[in-house]
């Protein structure tokens, strides 16, 4: 609605690139053409400094980077490929142009990356903090979408790639700042906090084979996105300690700390999901070609909307437990 | 992303009454179905509190339903019909559960009038400033999209409703607050400001006649529009000052401050476009019947592209100015 952020107009329409798109000619508003025998999939994720993200955790490269990520994170929750995006911006008077701009260059090179067009924005002032909000539009198969209420008795859980890895990074950053010194080892956590992927790639694996899975991204932490799978499937959901892929045995911490993290850190942006014990190892082979990690992590019991964690000889109910970055725990 | 709203998640996803929609289960993600024949459209408009709307200017109602009717009137301006929306919202602790569902009961009301559905969201908490932002799609026939470029030489210039309102009502806002008092005739220019209302009905006239209509909604006042119109159509825009629409002799104002906020006020979200000679009289039919108001306030000439401005026996160059609010002017 501004006029102050003029140089953003040019930075902003990029996408001309897939077929049937047409950038209208409207600040605001942008048209697309829908692909026949899919549905329409739209998400929406807000990131506000001071609460999501400071400047001494992340560069404006890697802010407007994982907004998106985030975003495109859903998307692949849903087993959709990401199609477009519009962008809205608050920016306060301590932000400069070029740091804007990477923050535009940190989203468009994720962008390109997953074939994702950004298609429109609004960029506005603040006298305050600056808020960065991006909506993601996608499209599945229809009939093919995925949701959280299909887990039944006798299911698999998994988990793709590693958890932990971005609540890690964090308590790095808090303690050292984006400059470090940081090992190569602690490096890699702290990028993973930085720079999270989305799992389009797994997403849409789960979405193209014919069983019935049921799917969730980890943005909260396994314990809470497991729990959503209970409630939501009315089913128990038991996880084995054990079995969690992460860096567990680190130099860097403790059992105890990297288990937390873990079950609660949240943002590794991983998919949790649920399918039969027999559709199972069609999975595993299928991820195995693409080269993406599969673990099974527990089992899905006739039960309570609960879930427990099995770990050794113990075994107790896991709760919720969000993660709300700097304000919380 | 944050727990804390957790009430919002129960006033969120109204939408069922469209055929085809599906509310994904996912926090942020929600899907539907694009209709055959149709392309999709796309805008987003962000308001921060203290740059685009203070609490002693708009009530929370009128908050929640001006961003959606400034989202509307984008998808106004192309033509589209609008179908669903979803909402981002920073929250600082400065306002309550009440206020929250007062913005939530604003968008819903004017969703309500226009059919269009809220199918997802994300609630965040800040440290500042509320920032509303609110991503609204539509459709529009295939082919039927309307765009500021296709103005021609012997064109009308034609203006729906009135203009001017919006920026007076603000002035008697921000020298009598909220509570007045206010004579009839100055509630209804306060109502303007605060209740504006998109032309989506006129959209779709425009849209549906099978003539060459160029388009622009008038969101940053006439001179900036009919400049915008003017640049993307490489013409020269003449406007009749005796012609605009507006209450320019009432006993509020002088004339000259009425014209001034018709030309430079914004916010009326009226909208502005040219058509041919013969197609106009049409459209005058087609409007009448429908009860909107649509003048002719000038023509379409070949040269730079300009806007002059014709008012009795001056005329002078009409250039953009724009209108921003508490911070400029």
């Amino acid at each position: 609605m501004d006029d102050e952020f003029a140089f953003i107009d040019s930075v902003t329409p990029t996408g001309t690139k897939q077929e049937g798109l047409v950038v209208g000619i409207g600040d605001d508003a942008a048209m697309y053409q829908a692909t026949e025998g899919f549905n329409q999939v739209i998400c929406v994720d807000t990131m506000v400094e001071g609460i999501h993200f400071r400047k001494d955790t992340l560069t404006p490269y890697q802010i407007g980077r994982k907004v998106l990520a985030i975003n495109l994170s859903d998307i692949a929750a849903m087993g959709a490929i990401p199609r477009y995006f519009v962008v809205s911006i608050a920016v306060p008077s301590t932000w400069n142009e070029e740091e804007l701009q990477e923050i535009y260059r940190g989203m468009n090179e994720l962008a390109e990356r997953y074939n994702v067009d950004l298609i429109g924005g609004d960029t506005v002032s603040t006298n305050s903090a600056l808020v960065l909000t991006i909506t993601t539009t996608g499209e599945v198969e229809q009939g093919k979408m995925l949701l959280r209420s299909v887990a039944k008795p006798g299911d698999i859980v998994f988990l793709t790639g590693e958890v932990g890895g971005s609540a890690a990074g964090l308590d790095l950053l808090n303690k050292r700042g984006l400059e470090g010194p940081y090992t190569e080892e602690e490096m890699t956590l702290v990028k993973i906090h930085q720079e999270p992927k989305p799992q389009i790639e797994a997403g849409r694996i789960l979405a193209e084979i014919k069983e019935r899975v049921a799917l969730n991204d980890v943005s909260d932490g396994v314990a809470s996105e497991a729990n959503e799978l209970a409630t939501a499937s009315q089913v128990t959901i038991e996880i084995d300690a054990q079995c969690l892929p992460g860096q567990l045995t680190t130099s860097y911490k403790t059992r105890e700390q990297a288990l937390e993290w873990a079950l609660f850190g949240g943002e590794d942006f991983q998919l949790i999901g649920t399918t039969s014990e027999t559709a199972f190892p069609k999975l595993v082979q299928l991820f195995k070609e693409k080269g993406i990690r599969l673990t099974a992590i527990g089992k899905v019991y006739e039960g309570k909307p609960e879930v427990w964690l099995k770990d050794r000889n113990k075994k107790g109910k896991l709760d919720r437990k969000g993660y709300n970055h700097f304000q919380k725990r």
